[in-house]
């Protein structure tokens, strides 16, 4: 692949720093999408002194092509006049996202400043929520009568089409109630003589969907018949907006994205950009109801245990019945690091001369979580293991334990994908289910040993 | 969502069994899309009866529609007539994809019969992997030379449009050595007058891939530019194909499908209409990978134990060294029953009359995988564990002991998401940690309760 953001980091980075005169020409020939991708992990200052330089189409091209939280950023920098520009020139599904980064009455300024007709079609699009077919779908699209011929769609066309972004594509045949009854892609158009009944090349329409079905069925619906657009109808039927496959497409990957999350207990997005304070936020909750259900195994294992006289030193035992939580943790950790890591290398967020940067810090986040998570437990086991002589060393002996365990764990999650990319093995093959084993064995082994030298050396 | 697919097979099952006649009319008011995906789980013996009564335009479709399996059950039915017309029909990059379900001879015999240009790029097609950007593409594409006009352009595109199925839109622009040098979209051609130079209204070529490159740095390059169809060129920059959105966007998918396959150890679509014994087989790996890890910490731990003499009954210790096998099995076991169930609802797999059949059913892959891995750990242990004076009663405790816990752990992950959906909440916030740690905690009590029983009934 031709395109590599490495470069335009350095070169942007060089240019804002240097020569801001050379910055302006330089952004000409970068494209948006680069330019969007770049912002997400640049600094406020640094996006401010792009943006400034970039004339009004490259602003809105901008906007098409960032992410939420760039939007948000970048709004703040438009007064009202650049905002009322960019909300009439983006498609309607794009301009009433934007919308909601602004304060009520600046959007509320905006709306009585663009076209009447627009302004009623966003405001009827915010009613929506974003997770529906009325969230993801825009107002922007061209219908003609059925009963018309080829070359008036064409026309139609050509009146709609002063906007240059939007991602809608041919043109709904509608009866005389508004109702879709067939479509025509662009491309027979084309092909097809002027005079011809739109009838005679139209698609059917496989599916429709209503405004407040969730975007899950929008996504299955634009998947399996391979639609360019999905309808979206009222009750009577009649067409209030389309979806674009380019929208609909999204939310696969959005929920995909979503599951994968649910599954490691952590987006694995930009994991490795974000300072490791936010790494070990994130990833805590997971962690802390593996402690929390790793506390309440150890006290079921004690009821389970042959009854032992109040004042008994710390046994093999009560280690043992500590295990769990070790065994949950180190999972967590490493499939979390591995998980990350992979999709990082597959993306191309890490590249070879970031490794270690990127090592040495996934180990540091699973050493701070590993101090939090061996605190916690050692404060614990120290409060509710009355029955040990020596509870505190005990649970300061366990809670030791856990952090050194869990360390390690996060170091063989981030370093394994490394080593297998190194060697041309994908690395795809370790971060699952043969991380988990390897952690909980080697994990377990580690917490056993740190906690009988610790208990050994402090009785 | 107005598509129903219960209501397809019911009509299918009766007008098969019952008015054969009836059947091709009412073939014809059904969408290939819809037929492709009743296909997936039909009898051989239905699907064959439906495909001979679809006239060759259908079959078409249906090729265009269907799942690789579907596919390669199809192509079976047709002989080498039918099979020239799908070939020829079809897109480059479909028909390419059902010639690798062909004998080597026959697929040789309707490649000689087919255009000779054509088939010339079916042969180059084939030579790449089905994950490289080479396997994703299709050499069905249209180019004019630069200093064309879009009159020129639309004229280009009518001679050549001659396949009804395909997802390529648009038209490059090339130089005199065939490198792509812009794009002009269908709607630019529909609107733009015809003696524009395509230069004027061209949008620039952001990104190429090579034919070698992997099928995800396609999936990123589409997305990222938020392109209709990426040029794939050869060393000289040439273009040789071009790969759709619509094929682009599948690489995401299947990508996702991938990630979410290793995070749970298995496939999580359409698993609820497979035989049980396909389930546990699917599964069985990474409860082995588990049984063996568990199997290697317990003896880890033994290593660990104050030492006890030869002969000693088996202690609470023993029991617990084995606690390692019934959190990995559990977890495993919950994750999977209820990540199926929750994707399944999402999908509209399950719907809520098929529910009860379904529970029981992943009830019984549990049991079943209960039994082989607390059966393999029964014979294991009883080996292994030869300092225990009655290591069988302990084998089978121990192993009873796990089937039982990993029995409780499905139907934990199979009711809880079911649950959810009653109660109108999300099923999919339970299908992650929170499962794995319920699974673990009560798992575990079961597995200590069923084993201390097991075992003082035996002695």
């Amino acid at each position: 692949m031709s395109a590599n953001e490495a470069p335009l980091e350095q070169d942007l980075a060089v240019l804002i720093e240097t020569q801001p005169d050379g910055l302006a020409a330089y952004l000409e020939g970068v494209h948006p999408a680069d330019l969007a991708k770049w912002a997400r992990n640049a600094s406020d200052g640094d996006v401010t002194i792009v943006f400034e330089l970039l004339d009004s189409e490259q602003r809105i091209e901008l906007f098409h092509f960032a992410e939420d939280k760039v939007s948000a950023r970048l709004v703040a920098l438009l007064d009202v006049d650049g905002l009322v520009e960019v909300i009439e020139s983006l498609g309607a599904d794009e301009a009433v996202d934007l919308l909601v980064h602004l304060e009520d009455d600046i959007a509320e300024e905006v709306l009585r400043r663009v076209d009447l007709e627009r302004a009623r079609g966003l405001r009827a699009l915010q009613t929506y929520d974003s997770d529906t077919a009325g969230g993801l779908m825009t107002t922007d699209f061209a219908t003609v009568e059925s009963g018309c011929r080829v070359g008036d769609a064409i026309k139609e066309l050509r009146q709609e089409d002063e906007r240059t972004i939007g991602d809608e594509t041919g043109i709904f045949i509608v009866d005389e109630h508004e109702v879709p009854i067939g479509w025509v892609s662009d491309r027979d158009l084309v092909t097809t003589p002027i005079h011809t009944p739109v009838e005679d090349v139209m698609a059917g329409i496989p599916v429709t969907v209503r405004p407040t079905d969730d975007q899950e069925d929008v996504a299955i619906a634009v998947s399996r018949y391979g639609l360019q657009v999905l309808p979206v109808v009222d009750v009577q039927g009649a067409l209030v907006g389309v979806v674009s496959a380019e929208d609909a497409g999204g939310v696969y990957e959005e929920e995909a994205e979503e599951d994968i999350r649910r599954l490691v207990g952590t987006s694995t997005e930009e994991q490795t950009h974000l300072p490791v304070m936010v790494r070990v936020r994130q990833r805590l909750p997971l962690q802390v109801l593996t402690v929390l259900g790793g506390i309440v195994t150890a006290n079921i294992l004690r009821l389970a245990m042959p009854e032992s006289k109040a004042g008994d030193p710390a046994a093999f035992n009560d280690i043992l019945r500590y295990v769990p939580i070790v065994i949950g943790l180190a999972g967590n950790v490493g499939i979390q690091a591995s998980t990350i890591l992979v999709r990082a290398f597959a993306t191309g967020e890490v590249t070879p001369d970031r490794e270690l940067r990127v090592l040495s810090s996934e180990v540091l986040v699973g050493f701070l979580m590993g101090l939090l998570c061996g605190g916690t437990t050692a404060v614990v086991a120290t409060l509710i293991e009355t029955d040990i002589d020596g509870a505190v060393a005990f649970g300061s002996a366990v809670g030791i334990a856990i952090a050194i365990a869990i360390t390690w764990s996060s170091l063989l999650g981030s370093s394994i994908p490394m080593i297998c990319r190194r060697l041309k093995f994908d690395p795809a093959i370790v971060a699952g289910p043969f991380m988990i084993t390897l952690s909980d064995i080697s994990g377990t082994a580690i917490y056993m040993l740190s906690a009988h030298l610790i208990l050994s050396s402090a009785g």
